[in-house]
């Protein structure tokens, strides 16, 4: 039992990557914040900044398009049998892009954290190209680990759902919009409250390309989307409500 | 720049609470796993587990009672205009606890989590009665602290807005219940995942009362009773859409 625990505690205190000690941290040079972390097996991507935020952008992208295309065909309606509006079409592009990015990029990392400092495969060096603007995902933190499957395995496939609910006007659009977008928005939150009680540690504070653009802009967005898209469902499950309970009491009365 | 960095992870080491070495861990004593925790400044507690749970549970029950005997009364009226049933005034009551104990009882640990260990106010007293069952609350682990701080400031207040909704039967009623059911499963989630991958060091595992009735059982329903009013929810608000979307095609048509 006391084993077990000591060994529990290590696993914990390790995925913390602190070095035990300046001797353990001197072991395999990195990129990454804190410059003291220790990181055993790391390996240097062979593929360039370029070729990975390429990748991302353009697949994200193509998401984007098919995603805008297929809302302005004749047979996508609204809920009121007209066709979307640029706003509606926008909001379901991004869900269609929250679906490939919590569904493959975060899904790989919530099934290879582990070898992901040592392995080359195109994905991993994704995630070890952001880690320069976010450690925690190159030495699994516990908690980054958890957030990550949640949002992979929950999160990805619910946003393809509600993609199709609003292509197919499903009466559940709304409420799959309300539950993905807070989903992200908790886990966002929580992403960056951790972070900040850590110091900012695990990242060069300051830095314009890894700290402000990876971890704060590229994270701020689940921020600042979900919110809108909150309040956008809010209102319309409200009316929709409203709109019933009236006719309900008709009924009764 | 260095020097603050050290200092961070330093911080956020020590929030994981994992001992320096054996001479550190050996400082205080105290009743929390894993065994070699540091708690520097820890007092014990001067009240009994019993004073500690019927506290807790007294005002539960009174919190549930009062709102049990508000939803029976003549004006509490459901979206039909009819009296609330069984099922709907138990869940307005659950509500209503989750109020009190997300409010009050986390909301103290999320202004006091530093001084706990060495605290003596009567909460301060709970949180180190419920650290035997899981103590990163003792040590104000990192992920922990976060996440009770959401849900003493967002579900807390939510919950009792919750309340009110069904009361005033306001037609935002089922998306707060949906809000709040998926922000308390969420949380939940994180916190047995992250204990999960953590290997349950942080509670003497399989203790009876610690660690199946203080950590699994108490958390446990945060889990069950969020998922089956999410499903209620969103029953409610597919059908009120369904409604809506029929209504809106015959007026456009």
């Amino acid at each position: 039992m006391e084993l077990s625990i000591t060994a529990g505690c290590d696993t914990a205190w390790n995925r913390n990557g602190m070095a035990k000690s300046p001797v353990r941290a001197a072991g395999v040079p990195h990129p990454y914040w804190p410059r003291d972390l220790s990181i055993p097996g790391y390996v240097a991507n062979d593929r360039s900044m370029h070729e990975i935020l390429s990748f991302l952008f353009s697949v994200s992208g193509l998401f984007m398009l098919s995603t805008w295309v297929l809302t302005g065909r004749k047979w996508a309606r609204d809920g009121r049998g007209q066709e979307f509006g640029v706003a509606r079409r926008l909001a379901i592009c991004w869900f269609a892009v929250c679906g490939f990015i919590h569904g493959v990029v975060e899904g790989w990392f919530s099934l290879y954290y582990d070898v992901i400092p040592s392995d080359q495969s195109f994905l991993s060096q994704l995630w070890k190209e952001y880690s320069r603007g976010d450690s925690r995902y190159v030495i699994a933190d516990n908690f980054t680990v958890c957030m990550e499957t949640v949002t992979a395995w929950f999160w990805g496939p619910l946003s393809l759902w509600t993609v199709f609910a609003f292509l197919a006007n499903k009466p559940c659009r709304f409420v799959l919009q309300l539950m993905v977008s807070l989903g992200q928005l908790y886990g966002a939150v929580l992403y960056f409250y951790t972070e900040h009680r850590d110091g900012y540690s695990h990242s060069q504070m300051g830095h314009p390309l890894y700290f402000w653009f990876y971890f704060v802009f590229m994270n701020v967005l689940w921020i600042i989307i979900p919110l809108v898209l909150i309040l956008d469902a809010w209102r319309h499950l409200q009316q929709a409500q409203t709109h019933t309970d009236l006719a309900q009491k008709e009924k009764t009365n």
